[in-house]
């Protein structure tokens, strides 16, 4: 009989020990380390050499068995069986190419990299305010409930109560009256975006997107063969009188632009919705983050100006709530329902049931409205923090851009010379990680940096931003190299 | 004080009385039934009126304080804010209008319509065969271990134990040799669909599409500007000496044609890749249902015999699982990961952490073969109940397709000058729901019933497929009008 001394099993993982053994057997089988017709130890021999149960090896022999890795002789032992052939090496190579357009990967995402020190990145909130508890007790009476809808496919539009409860939310928070009918549940903004981009754009069409803006946005009209210009945006936000009249749509961030945090005046919003009207274009109003509001009165939103139905307006439930929660929701006007539901159908079926009727119950129940409460209550303290830092010892580089929602602030650097990529590396180094504002506009400008404070610990600011501000004394004390 | 006669409050519905009551007085603030300034009752008064206590309707009126609908004046009473402005009736008009091809709305599904007396409906698997209590423990553990990863934006590849599960379990059943890294996980067969067209294909390349096939692969290449081409199937699977030389990219169900049911020999086989290596194009294989065959010996995937890396490789689990968890994988050579990966962030951002979480122990630990095996036998059951319908009264009127495997069977109708549209129809009025095969076919042609079996319960199909040969009986002995 063979040794199996190289067979490894792993018995500190999570689940049974008969798991365990059956993989590391699998493992020596796909791996050729057990060759087809070979004969395996009995069940109580590798039993006493692992330090298992003779029941956990022989459990494991019997999915073997029955998945048809082994067989079982009886009077003779288990073999592995002739069919189980070892794993081919992978391919790597292939010349397919993907098209122009294409020869790049994902941008990182928050995700894939640890949490810093001291964490000023943009856009993320702070999971540990979310209650998860309440949440998860919600998706449990759901998959509880809604078994039964799990077994068909759902409607493209969106579970109703959803709907239902998205429309009056957005009544209450925003002024933005719509009915069920006008909202479609999505997986976040970006989809509520590709939903409109499928729908509305033609390959060459003009979008006019703010310069700087929203990366994500950019390469999305970008991807689907739009010819995507950048406008630039001042203290007042988007200048309307620089789109080019060609604009078959205009993408804008009015509550508190993006990045930089002006909102859109009352007069530019106006010139906006009278820019669409003549040139019939669409307008997408992105009210990301505006449930962060640290001001009494917000101005309306565009959606809610607008009589022609020009204006389709989206929001994400990943800043309100959390991001793996991937919801958002696109508004738009009846007449396009029908096609914007069929893209939706056609390009990812519909979305999860049972999540979308959690977080009904979870906006129904006021739960929503509480959790945004306190969270708001979180984030007024730790955006103060981050305005004593600008208005302090950051003030001598930064310029701070007016702001009054949201989970972040912009400034702008006050010597330009500066290259904010650099400064943003070196802090990095020292485990505080801000954003260059300038990886958000084409040009490359102006250079700036923007720190988030959603995911920030109150704590780590101050110190944080202190040595920040050091680092900007030192680079600015070095003589900047002769221009060429 | 005014009376609150039309205040109508729903107590019978879920959640606690305090919420209907905070409903019923937003409704009618937001109505316009409460106006601005109007005062509303003492607590104790409506608590009387509703039959309610007076902590329930205190706490609704917090509420709407605290929401900035009502505003308390201490010792005045309770009022409606004066910012509280009643909702605008809904916009309807726009003059914005989708690009062509999208004037349609989604497909009818099947969530969206009852449950017939005899289900034959296609494609969709028996949600009572699922260990709902066993998914809802991985799902609940998932989002306790899971919450702080929940706070931030995962990597759009996928989550790794999922995509190495999944690699695992491709190897075990269909031979398919990936590593995790050629594996991309979806939100099911569409999105997988969805994010090669955007890579690889441009406005105007040749797709060539099985026909019958699948309609909601076709649509979605049509939406890329595709030139979708029908190509015939017989018995041995797609015709490959028709297809086009200027052909980018095939879209193939090798394993069980779809919807006709026979797998793609050997022989066409090798001759597809054969043509893709000779034109330098893609080939999607399209392994739906495999996971169901009730033959032992499968023929490899085109994935296994594919040197070249021209083959991707796509499954779902809406039908080895339920389709409410919308799950399916794409395997693709490594060097167009990168694409896809940015074309899925793009296009929804990622995919919910904790499902993907669940998904990969549910796999892992044996749970999912241990379904396959129970689901399999079920549909076993009535496949072979199905069989004898076919093969008894209704073969007078039915030729079957051969098939091993999946969900449903196929049958042509011997006479072709019987529509089968007006079967399906008749049989729907009498609770039995089958489909037509010419749906499936942009020609219109063959005309033949699908019967699914997925759904259905065992007792149902005798004696609604006989009332089906009976109605055919009917059908055929109407005399066919005159031709014209």
């Amino acid at each position: 009989m063979r040794e199996l001394g190289d067979l490894v099993v792993d018995l500190s993982t999570r689940g049974d020990r008969a798991t365990a053994v059956y993989r590391a057997l699998l493992d020596a089988v796909r791996g050729g380390r057990l060759e087809p017709g070979e004969r395996l130890p009995p069940t109580r021999a590798l039993a006493v050499d692992l330090g298992v149960s003779r029941t956990t090896v022989a459990t494991a022999y019997e999915r073997l068995v029955a998945e048809g890795f082994l067989t079982a002789r009886v009077g003779a032992g288990t073999f592995v069986a002739d069919a189980a052939r070892p794993v081919r090496p992978p391919r790597r190579g292939t010349d397919l190419a993907p098209r122009p357009g294409w020869d790049r990967g994902p941008h990182v995402t928050s995700g894939t990299t640890p949490k810093p020190a001291h964490d000023f990145r943009v856009g993320i909130p702070d999971a540990r305010l979310f209650p998860f508890d309440t949440w998860r007790r919600l998706v449990t009476a759901e998959l509880r409930v809604g078994a039964h809808d799990l077994g068909v496919y759902a409607d493209p539009a969106g579970h109703l109560p959803l709907r239902e409860a998205i429309a009056r939310q957005l009544a209450l928070s925003r002024g933005v009256t719509a009915t069920p009918d006008e909202v479609l549940v999505t997986h976040g903004t970006q989809q509520a975006l590709d939903l409109v981009a499928r729908v509305l754009l033609a390959p060459g069409d003009v979008v006019a997107m703010e310069e700087p803006g929203y990366p994500l946005a950019r390469d999305l009209f970008a991807s689907y063969g739009a010819k995507v210009v950048p406008v630039r945006v001042d203290l007042e936000g988007l200048v309307v009188d620089d789109l080019p009249t060609s604009t078959r749509l205009v993408f804008t961030t009015p509550s508190h632009q993006f990045p930089t945090g002006p909102p859109l005046s009352l007069d530019r919003r106006h010139a906006l919705l009278d820019f669409a009207s003549r040139h019939r274009c669409a307008v997408v109003e992105d009210d990301y983050d505006s449930e962060f509001r640290f001001t009494e009165r917000p101005l309306e939103t565009l959606h809610s100006m607008d009589d022609a139905g020009r204006v389709l307006y989206l929001g994400t439930f990943s800043k309100s709530l959390v991001p793996g929660l991937r919801f958002g929701y696109l508004v738009a006007p009846e007449p396009l329902q029908a096609a914007l539901r069929a893209a939706l159908q056609l390009s990812v079926g519909y979305i999860d049931v049972p999540e979308q009727a959690a977080l009904a119950r979870f906006i129904a129940d006021g739960l929503f409205a509480r959790h945004l409460r306190k969270a708001k209550a979180a984030y007024a303290e730790r955006r103060e923090l981050v305005l004593e830092a600008v208005h302090g010892p950051l003030s001598r580089h930064l310029e701070l851009m007016p702001c009054q929602a949201g989970l972040h602030v912009t400034t702008v650097l006050r010597d330009q010379a500066v290259d904010d990529a650099a400064v943003v590396q070196r802090a990095a180094a020292l485990g505080i990680v801000v954003e260059t504002l300038s990886q958000y506009a084409v040009s490359g400008g102006p250079k700036g940096i923007v720190m988030g404070y959603g995911a920030t610990d109150p704590a780590s600011i101050r110190p944080g931003l202190a040595r920040l501000a050091a680092l900007l004394d030192e680079t600015s004390s070095t003589p900047a190299p002769p221009p060429r």
